[in-house]
């Protein structure tokens, strides 16, 4: 491990960071906020940053240990340092990491009980968090983890835009710019729609943020609800709906071949489940709910693709729907978005290929002998990838039994427990019960935030990239 | 497809039935009960084997479609027939074949509200089904299955003792007799320490039938509790971890290498899974629910067994636990006893590979040049095992969310559905909530029942058996 090329890198990261924190610094000096949370914590990241890279050369090759330790730490040095900000609001240090890790995941699961009761500038800093969290897993996705190997990642690299020479880091810049741009730009619209649609340029810019890194921060304890308004609800709907899909097709659909995203197979079946879920769940609330069919198909309709986008938004307190609707939510909770998007959970791509895998070993239980392979996007799918997924999803599901369990023992209720773990690792945010949309995961015991703050980190980073390095291997010479 | 052959085999399978079913008639006769219910079930049983047989020949090949088709289809008939007494006493057919199919597949799980209400001879029948089907099930693993080549098998055939020839007829009967024999033994052995611990014959026998196929049904509502016998208790808690191992180790520890057993893998981590949870459950009875040490101990050692084991009996009402005490049950209905042993579940050795797989992943994202084979018992594991045991789980688990997720449109609770579906699909038996091991499943709604009944007959018989039926491909010429 070449440790100097390791926090030099986190040493930029933290000097960005820093400059990223002057503009929470700016609201707050607009609204005539205290500017002091944000002065100290831009100073302490900002000089961490400079000690970091200045006593460490970036000299040397950064190799697969190093991508995997800089990702990692890299997240986890955001998150804390990002916290910094909500400690000097008076937030406990633990309940500051958990909310900024929770940002910085994209996750949106918060720890604050009276959400109004904090200053502009600290909930704008808040949503912020998601909206660079949500860059930053773009890039990871799509520019740095192919790079780096990482097993599974095969298949998305064909759909990365940009140059294809070898060399890491031209790669990455390239293909980070194309990315960043369109991010932006679909951020840019979603802002000019919010505030056509009777939003303020702060709540307007706050909810973008937030949708548009599938994270699910509000400013407001009654989320979207907070709005009461069917075209608000809409345009978010849409929004979250395309920061779901993948961020590289969407480049393609805008710049070259604009049939880039309806000829996806992983897409198409992102929208089948958004469909038949958004049918099941506006069936059951009209059933046992009685609601009218319309309202029933509008909180189903966002409901449905704010927990499948892991999103975590709620335009109304389904933790007391009634059990058949809320096992269409958990169902979709454990899917997830697709691949290079901001969205978290096990993803499309992976779900489908599962199935198909399951479809072939029945084919094959009556044919031994056949030869069958998987076909994505018309292409034969490597079985290193298809062993990696299912590695993933083995982990995935380890770590999920062993967090509810614990989580349990620590004494809370069963589907608490349960929905907790997944809500976190799958970064969505809101459970069932205890951890419901309208409450807050400050009743969870501290070693429980500890775990779930673990969670979100290892969920958002694809698993892989944080659990290989509690293993001696990783750190063998 | 053979169709006479599979018809012949089903004829031959009643006859057996038929004439199974005159020892509750004899019960029936000592108690001076009702006789009816059983001599229609022999007559109506018996007469439809004769015909199956008598108009179809048992000439031609056996192969791999007939096997499943004879295999499925003949727990399906089992279930069928053995549900004729329950009718002819009273009970409405969907709660009679459930009851049947719950018997022959060793699960567990009732729809009787007063059991006590019913007859000694339909309750001596009811667990006899259990029994039997326990039998089956051993056959079918260590004889029948590998012999068809369902995949993953080959990993177990290693360990069925007989003799090898090739010629599927010969090598099945020379295998069942020596399996019968051990089976009938160590059942003999078990009445015998029940009755000297203080049970009449009858409850002796009862019981004896329902661990030894790791079932779970008892004469009583209050199922062991009603003995309230420390020893009873323990007696049962012992053949019950028996029922649990691989019964082709037995036979091997038994009667040529006595180490056999304790220097199986799938054994030391079945036996590791059950001192680990019984010590959790043991701490979280006596910390949260004020009992003392050696009572805590108790229960907890008796219920882990009895849920690993996938029997299902309960000596308290464990649905009144604390959640934490019931997630350390609910972890361990997801691994189930071993293979080749009467018990359901996913079983300890897929369990224990699929750790080792996810090992290997870890591995592998730092090291992905290297070849690593996984070992068990010191041999190495062929992929295409591995692939049939990812399948296996894959179908498993979309099985079991399908069904939860279904329940609870019905208007099941979450907690019910999800129980319900792995208890089901397990062969447990009792689940929480609704349907606790005190309750009933009763409760359930009718599409519900079938649903479960589907549920125990796939579960039952490693999923594959039954699903492939199901595709389009295995009906083909």
């Amino acid at each position: 491990m070449n440790y100097g090329i390791v926090l030099n890198v986190l040493g930029g990261l933290l000097r960005f960071l820093g400059i990223i924190m002057t503009i929470p610094l700016l609201v707050a000096v607009y609204y005539n906020e205290s500017l002091l949370p944000f002065i100290l914590a831009i100073a302490i990241t900002g000089i961490t940053g400079f000690l970091l890279s200045y006593r460490h050369t970036s000299d040397g090759d950064w190799k697969k240990r190093e991508g995997f330790a800089i990702v990692a730490f890299g997240w986890l040095a955001a998150a804390l340092f990002g916290s910094i900000p909500f400690m000097l609001d008076g937030i406990t240090p633990i309940n500051a990491l958990f909310e900024s890790m929770s940002g910085f995941t994209t996750t949106g699961a918060t720890v604050l009980v009276d959400i109004e009761s904090h200053s502009k500038s600290i909930l704008f800093w808040r949503s912020m968090t998601q909206w660079i969290g949500g860059m930053g897993i773009i890039m990871l996705f799509i520019a740095i983890l192919p790079k780096l190997g990482v097993a599974g990642r095969q298949l998305f690299r064909a759909e990365a835009p940009g140059p294809t020479e070898d060399k890491i880091r031209p790669r990455i810049r390239e293909t980070a710019k194309i990315l960043w741009m369109v991010y932006v730009i679909i951020s840019a619209i979603e802002v000019v729609a919010l505030m056509l649609a009777g939003m303020n340029g702060y709540d307007a810019i706050s909810h973008t943020f937030t949708t548009m890194a599938c994270g699910g921060f509000s400013p407001y304890a009654n989320s979207v609800a907070e709005f009461q308004s069917p075209l608000i609800e809409g345009i978010i709907t849409l929004f979250m709906f395309i920061a779901g899909a993948n961020f590289a097709l969407h480049y393609k659909t805008l710049y070259s071949n604009h049939k880039s995203l309806i000829k996806d197979d992983e897409f198409k079946f992102y929208s089948l489940v958004v469909i038949i879920a958004t049918l099941l769940l506006t069936f059951s609330l009209w059933k046992d709910m009685g609601e009218g069919v319309l309202t029933s198909f509008r909180y189903a309709a966002f409901q449905v693709v704010s927990i499948v986008t892991t999103t975590g938004y709620a335009t109304v307190d389904f933790n007391l729907w009634t059990d058949s609707a809320k096992v269409v939510l958990l169902s979709v909770m454990f899917i997830g978005g697709c691949a290079g998007s901001t969205a978290g959970g096990i993803k499309v791509v992976r779900f489908l290929l599962l199935l198909k895998y399951a479809q072939r070993a029945l084919f094959k239980s009556i044919h031994p002998r056949a030869v069958k392979t998987l076909k994505f996007n018309d292409k034969s799918v490597p079985e290193d990838v298809l062993q990696a997924i299912i590695s993933f999803v083995v982990i995935y599901f380890m770590i999920f039994a062993i967090s509810t369990g614990l989580l349990a023992l620590m004494g809370m209720d069963l589907v608490s427990s349960f929905t907790a773990s997944i809500a976190t690792l799958g970064n969505i945010g809101p459970g069932f019960n205890l951890v419901g949309p309208m409450a807050s995961f400050d009743v969870v015991p501290v070693l429980g935030k500890l775990l779930l703050i673990g969670n979100m980190w290892i969920g958002r980073l694809e698993v892989f990239t944080v659990i290989v390095m509690f293993t001696p291997e990783f750190w063998k010479r």
